[in-house]
Formats: C-alpha cells, structure tokens, sequence
C-alpha cells in the first residue's frame, strides 16, 4: 500500500517512487491510478471509490500469482485509506497466509493544507473524518463533542459528498456550542495542484453551503491564531 | 521550515531536498542537522533542543541579512516543531515583516510507526504530547479524557524525557479507567533507522518504566484488533 501524497511529485517520498516503479500491477480509485505517469511493463487497475474490499482481495489475488501490485491511495495509505482494508482481507483469508503486505507512508492532506496556512496543527490535534458511510453519525458527533471539550485542534477529512450535505453544517453547529465563532478555520482545496486554493476563515464564518468533496478543514483550538498576513498558528505553548 | 520526515532518505520527499540543496543555512537541533550530509558551501547551526524561539529569532536574522535559511525538523515542521515558532517570531517583529517563510510538510514518526505496524491510525485518532515543559498537565489529562470519551485511537509523542518520567504512567492509569486492557498499543522507537524497534503490546502490557525520550506510541480505539501475525489494525467501519 503505497501513499502518493496529497498531490504531485513534490510531496511523493522516494521509498513511494522505488515501490511504484517496481510494481507489475497498480490497483486504486481510478482519479489516484491516473495520477501516475503511465508505464508499458505496468498493468493498470482503476476502480470506483466505495470498492474497498473487493479491490484488496482483487490485489491480494494478484499478488498470489506472483505480481508485485501498488495499492496506491492519495495521502497516507495508514488514515482513511486503503491500508486497514488490505491487511484485513489479508488476514482473514487463509490463501493470503504467504502474502507479504507493506505500508508506504505518505504526507497527509491535513498535514500540506496545514503547512500552505502556517501551523494549524501545531499543537495536539483530532484527525477527523465526517463521513457516515462507514460509521453512524452518532460516533461522529461523539468525537467532535470530544474534540471540543479536549480543546483539541481538529483536522476534518470528507466533510461532503454528492449525497452528503449536511454534516459540515451539523459539526459546525455542534462546535459552535463550545468554540469561540472566531477560531481560525483552513480550508484548503486541490492542495499541491494547479487549482489549489487555502482560505483562512472562522468557525462562524465558514460556509457549510459551499462544501465539496475536496475539501480538508482545519479548525483551531482556543489557542489557534491568524497573525500579520494571515498565517494561522496553534502555538505549542499552552497557558496555565 | 522543512521536514525531514522521522529519518532517512526514504522519507524525504524531493521538495525538501531541493529546499535543502538550495539552503545557505541549515538551523536546527543538533541532531538533526547532523542527519544531513555536509555541504561545504552550507553554514550549519545546531543548537540545543529547547531554545526554539532563540533558534527561530537567529534564523530570521539570518535571513534578513538575505540567506537562504532552512530551520529544519524532524518529521513534519508543523507538528511539536518549529513552524509555529518561527511564525510567531516572524509576526512578532516588525523587523521580519517582509521576510518569506514557508513550511514544507514531512512525514509525521506517528504515521511512520504505524506503518511498519500495519493501521493503528486507520481511523480517527488524536495526535497528543506528553510532556508538560510548555503546557500544563492538567490540559494533558483533560485532553486524555477527551480522547478516551471520543474512542479515538491516540498517537502520543514525548512520553518521557531524562527528568520526566512519570507522564506515561499516568497516562496509562488513566486511559486504563476507560478502555479494555487488551487494547493494543504499538511502541515505535528510531523508526526508519538501524536501530528501528516496533513492538506490539497492550495498553496492560505497556510497562512505563521502559520508556525513553525516542518513543512514539500508538494506543488503540476499542476497534483496533491485533491480526494473524501482529500486524495492528484500526478499521475504518465502526459498528452501529
């Protein structure tokens, strides 16, 4: 499983680069496949969003026959991706018993849409995800009522999708309860590519209406800060 | 300010090499200056760990008199680094108004600890310091608490030091109140380097009095599962 980075070659790590150039098969969500510049001795497999299993027993299956196969997923392939499924299917099937599986870390999206605004996330952080495909929404706002009574700074992952509208709007709502409507707010957009965009905002000043799937969030602490020109800081010292 | 990722080539990413190659400056703890290969043309600064806004006070020094200055970290800048320090100092005086600062993003220790671990963080998970030389240990706890009432799994930084040895204990005590002694827990030392340890225990197994000032530990939510072979896993369906 193999982390491309947020976006581009900039933030693709050679240990990434060596295992993509040594694999037979690449196997992902197709949008992640067709990042990777196309190469005659690689077979390429892009498959739809939501196929998270069937595609890890898909590349098990290819390993078996001996190919060497890159799971690859945008980020990290260890929060949010690929990872978790593939070691799953891999252990819970006995003819994957021989299959050797590594992670090949990758720069996170909150990590670059952090470092394109300043320091968001320079002091303790939640890493958050908003869907509720895969979790009730009830875990989501259990974690974000966490989130706000440890102070913590929250890095939030799929605020939307086509379907899902209303969850930036309900977190927002449930962390207005308990934050000041000025924290500083990223968010950042299409971060490492020709269409990136980062705006700094506040918790009452962020637009749940405009969401869409690319977007990562961060939002501040009670201690998070905009400075001169904009920059937004968690500083790592913390009052008494 | 660039991250050199937890250690190694393998995990530098191209854009920090490139910062790097074109610094005339490299500033930074000493240890991690002393990662980088010696460039003659380069001034290499390597001072003690602690006086952070000294450093980032003379690196922006450095800088107005018109060099190119990498503050350089481990792992990634933004996170317990020097981003928000140089920031702050930078915003702070009038003299630096005009000064460029940017941060280029590394991989994190807690993501390259769970990667040679499988997916401990394949889920929400909270990214929390232990030490308490710049904040109280009281919002130490209460963010604890916080992490234990929202189920995330936690990836803890500076559990120890040579005069702080009794965080880790507390924090087992008190994680312990809330979640089930078995709950796996990945202790990562030297990651990347020859000297790399990965061990899986449980957040009972855990022994305190073994910590040093180079482990990044992982703790695991009440999904995370121990596989066939060790491999750690947070899956990333929750149950209803």
């Amino acid at each position: 499983m193999v982390g491309l980075g947020p976006a581009g070659r900039d933030w693709l790590t050679p240990q990434a680069m060596a295992v993509l150039a040594a694999a037979d098969d690449i196997v992902g969500y197709a949008p992640y496949v067709d990042r990777l510049p196309r190469n005659p001795r690689q077979q390429r497999h892009g498959s739809d969003n939501r196929a998270e299993a069937q595609r890890a027993e898909f590349a098990l299956d290819l390993a078996l026959r001996g190919r060497r196969v890159a799971v690859v997923s945008s980020g990290d392939p260890g929060v949010f991706a690929m990872a978790s499924v593939v070691l799953e299917a891999a252990a819970g099937d006995e003819r994957f018993a021989d299959v050797p599986v590594d992670v090949v870390p990758g720069i996170t999206a909150a990590q670059a849409v952090a470092s394109q605004a300043g320091a968001p996330l320079g002091h303790d952080y939640v890493v958050l995800s908003l869907s509720d495909r895969l979790k009730p929404w009830e875990v989501i706002a259990r974690r974000l009522e966490a989130a706000a009574a440890g102070d913590f700074a929250i890095a939030i992952y799929n605020p939307a999708s086509a379907s899902r509208r209303q969850q930036l709007a309900d977190a927002r709502e449930l962390l207005l309860a308990h934050r000041d409507p000025g924290t500083p707010v990223v968010v950042g957009r299409a971060v490492g590519t020709s269409e990136q965009s980062v705006t700094v905002t506040t918790l009452d000043g962020l637009d749940p209406d405009q969401v869409d799937m690319q977007w990562l969030i961060n939002v501040g602490s009670s201690q998070t800060r905009i400075l001169r020109g904009g920059t937004v800081i968690t500083p790592r010292r913390y009052p008494d």
